[in-house]
């Protein structure tokens, strides 16, 4: 039997420090996102903006390689849903505006969005994109402007750069000067934290 | 034998649109970035920003996997050099400002950068980072804020955060609305992009 040592003082204030910049009103839902680098790139991005938390839709449970997301894992839980109804529905409970990045011709620019309200992003599969349901079910599509020949952008690359607008506007907003998370939350994250 | 078809007034009118935009004053440098899907997502985002030729300092020649850069290859040329001084020194015979992006204390906010200067953006290798010789070469050290506790972004993602911000300042500026490609450039492109 081992003990299990104290967590230190410096490693509780580094988690009490990234708890204050949390932003649980800003998430992404992985509409079959599968690809594991590209799920791992997307969920270092998602920690490095403050999300805590992200949504995903997959036929199979899609695992992560280990090592590739840098332990943002352990930072960023991912709440798993059977469709993405059920996903959409959840985050609208949460009164979340809710936009599926797609290139179509309704779209709206992505930096024309207000990132301060509560929002959470879909991002599509690598193939094939939203489904026509996820389209349907969302408030808004967003596009992100491309001038070359190329028809789309990585996911990763997507989602990191909708997700950095938001950092900009909520960093203006001050939004990352007061705690936003609720003390429950902070409790989970500091006694997993506490145990690498 | 097989007769070569004449390119369509369609395509030729679309090449001519892409060559609009093309961006000869924006570029990247990949040193030692090695992953294809990485290199791939670069080339993708290169060429949605309209960058039609970018810089790479590899060990050994790194194969793009086919498909996955849909197609970029075509539309972004890749400059290879033996090493990053080769390499800095082409950047810097062009005027450009070179930028190379590093976590450091000494590294300026990548949004405070002007990117409507002539500007390379130097990449560094997926698990080391840029080298000491390309951080002591470049003009500044720009780097992405992160407020989670992993401790870089996917090389991907950082490539394309900054060089949207270059979009973005760019498309303000009216740097996409009048050709800046030399004809000699138009012509190769046109040459070769009519024979996919
Ligand atoms: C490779 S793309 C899918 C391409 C698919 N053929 C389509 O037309 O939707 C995968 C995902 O990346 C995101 N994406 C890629 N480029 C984008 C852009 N320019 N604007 C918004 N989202 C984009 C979207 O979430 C998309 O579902
Ligand atoms: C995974 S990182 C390398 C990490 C390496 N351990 C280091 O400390 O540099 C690979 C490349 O991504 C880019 N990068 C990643 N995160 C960045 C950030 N926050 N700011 C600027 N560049 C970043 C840099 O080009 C870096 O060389």
């Amino acid at each position: 039997m081992t003990a299990i040592a104290p967590m230190s003082v410096e490693r509780y204030q580094r988690i009490r420090k990234l708890l204050s910049t949390r932003q649980p009103s800003l998430t992404v839902c992985l509409e079959q996102v599968h690809k594991p680098h590209n799920v791992s790139a997307i969920l270092r991005s998602c920690d490095a903006v403050g999300i805590n938390r992200i949504h995903g839709v997959w036929d199979h449970k899609t695992k992560l390689r280990k090592g590739t997301a840098m332990g943002s894992e352990h930072w960023v839980k991912t709440e798993m849903h059977s469709s993405i109804s059920d996903a959409v529905g959840v985050l609208k409970q949460q009164n979340m505006q809710v936009l599926v990045t797609h290139l179509s011709d309704d779209s709206v620019d992505f930096r024309e969005i207000d990132y301060t309200q509560p929002t959470a992003i879909v991002l599509g599969q690598e193939r094939h994109g939203a489904t026509e349901e996820a389209i349907a079910l969302a408030d808004k599509n967003i596009v992100i402007p491309m001038v070359g020949m190329v028809q789309s952008l990585n996911v990763s690359v997507a989602a990191a750069l909708v997700l950095y607008e938001a950092q900009r506007q909520r960093d203006v907003a001050g939004m990352y000067d007061a705690l936003q998370l609720n003390e429950e939350e902070c409790q989970r994250v500091l006694f997993e934290g506490g145990f690498p």
